[in-house]
């Protein structure tokens, strides 16, 4: 469920306090972000190019749409580029999605919070299902890191593969959409590889609700940024995309050992799977924790202590705070000052320990 | 109501061909766009800064936010940079403003076409109001062009700034919420002064909104990109705002004083209001035109001809194609081809009346 105002706050002290190392949020790495071909490829867009500053249609720039047609049909999908509409970030593909859908939507028992906020603002509502999902986090799951499939129901399918990509063996899956078309809304975004703050991402809905899905998308906000669009095909002429997922690959790979290793030295008793790629590892600990008063209590500590996380119950649809769990995300975090966050949480969870 | 598949269609073919003369669509014009200096600066933003590529808040930059602050509170409004909310473009400002209200909006007999898809898509639904409107578009009417003030209602009121610096004489009404600051959701966009691609407005909604509001906004797309937001920042450091305003206004106060020019040349039976401001005239003629495919024949013969319209109807919650009017955008079109345009326009008019 949302977090609540005062862990919003919490997360807020954190992410601007400079003494602060922070182990939560999906931000990706800053030494990843492309900054100097991204300033070249903007700046000769800009300068040239009528479409990059002037509005453009809902469905977004054919060439970035051929460019994510062209991967899914090389996953094995049947897409073509009319096939895709460029979103304002992966997150309002989860609202066009869901808003077609309407109804319950089943999700697994810890899934992406802001997933649960989009399918609420359209009119839909997450249920927790055990077995078969209809919002599916592929490739590697968030918030647990492994790549445990969530098996998708057999109607309409939401596939989030925001972090796909980023599986550290490279073995990204067969879309979904690849095997069920017409049932099957498929979500990704260059959030994660490339930048969150093009907010580019992209819907491929059953061709059947296209028109539709065209419409309120238009409704939404017009269009995608015709500048972030402009100058994420400019970037893509430009870039080895392959060589930038591949680099982003290792680089996580690095921190989520460093980061699991710290885990292990600090939280003996703690249980996580070690990760499978994307950014965050979820560390589940024995203590009781009845209320969101203690889990903010929790989170009260780790900031006062110099480190953050995400409190598990963002994750969960009835905010449950028990059994006690923390996303700790290693993505943004350098390498060398992942341990001594997890010393920092240490000292917090043991101070918490102690509270009277 | 929303232009049928077949009129967008036609809209489309008119917007992608090279000899066609276009009076559609509400696009800025190409020589006003601050081409280099916005290269410049998001170079420089991009190369330097770590926020235009990264997450942010879902409020937007407090730079940003502070500006808009401060040129509300210059017209006499309360309002300071914690009451902004940076929206993607004005469209998401109508999108999270009608969500919040709900219900019934009552707008003008012609409105803002995409008010309406917005209101829709929010949950709340556009009625036409003889008298008082929820939907109030300020200083400078769309579709009509001319200063007309909607009276804003008593209740919960929407007022669309989108246009309002585009007076042509430079008096820029005092802001609807400097006096009811608790009732009214302030919209205002940078999409008509500096450039539409970036995808930039803001809504500043009554104090007990905000929280909720924000979480609307979060839920839809996150937050607005960081890059418009940072590149935009750095180009108002730069730019001499009010320069900017001025030559945009002498530059489409010359282009409407053409098209009206040429309007009375060729339609000396045509009513239309000499514009105020903004991007467009409304021309209503007296010919029947009972149904939506005497107003589809009419734009398929302007295309036909080599130029294009936005229908009357697109304007209208029933969508009445009667009486038959025409909304004619002098913004984006050369100031020498308008006269041609309208010659255009006159064929196509007399084939259309000359229809078995």
């Amino acid at each position: 469920m949302p977090a609540s105002p005062d862990i919003l706050a919490l997360l807020r002290r954190a992410a601007g306090a400079d003494d602060v190392i922070g182990l939560a949020g999906g931000l990706p790495a800053e030494t990843l972000l492309p900054r100097e071909a991204l300033a070249h490829a903007i700046a000769t867009t800009t300068a040239r190019s009528g479409s990059a500053l002037q509005y453009g249609w809902a469905e977004g720039d054919p060439r970035l749409r051929a460019w994510i047609a062209t991967r899914l049909a090389a996953r094995g999908a049947d897409v073509s580029p009319d096939d895709v509409i460029v979103t304002t970030g992966a997150q309002q593909a989860l609202v066009l999605a869901a808003g077609a859908i309407r109804g319950r939507i089943a999700v697994g028992a810890e899934t992406y919070p802001a997933a649960i906020d989009a399918f609420a603002v359209a009119g839909a509502h997450a249920v927790v299902s055990g077995v078969r999902t209809d919002y599916a986090i592929i490739g590697v799951h968030n918030p647990r890191g492994d790549q445990r499939r969530e098996a998708p129901g057999e109607g309409a399918t939401i596939a989030d593969e925001a972090y796909a990509e980023l599986r550290f063996d490279g073995r990204v899956p067969r879309p979904l959409l690849a095997d069920a078309r017409s049932r099957v809304w498929h979500i990704g975004t260059i959030s994660k590889v490339i930048c969150p703050g093009l907010r580019v991402g992209w819907l491929v809905p059953p061709r059947s609700a296209r028109a539709a899905v065209i419409a309120a998308k238009s409704a939404a906000d017009l269009q995608t940024a015709s500048l972030s669009q402009a100058a994420l095909v400019a970037l893509l002429d430009e870039l080895d995309y392959e060589a930038v997922v591949s680099r982003a690959r290792s680089t996580y790979a690095a921190r989520a050992a460093a980061l699991a290793e710290a885990i292990r030295a600090h939280f003996p008793e703690g249980q996580f799977t070690e990760p499978d790629g994307g950014f965050t590892i979820w560390l589940e600990l024995d203590d009781p924790c009845p209320t969101p008063r203690d889990e903010q209590a929790l989170l009260a500590a780790a900031v006062d202590a110099g480190t953050s996380f995400d409190p598990g119950s963002m994750f969960r649809v009835d905010g449950a705070t028990s059994p006690l769990a923390l996303r700790l995300s290693f993505s943004h975090c350098a390498i060398d000052a992942l341990g001594e966050a997890v010393r920092r949480l240490a000292i917090a969870v043991a101070r918490w320990r102690a509270r009277t």
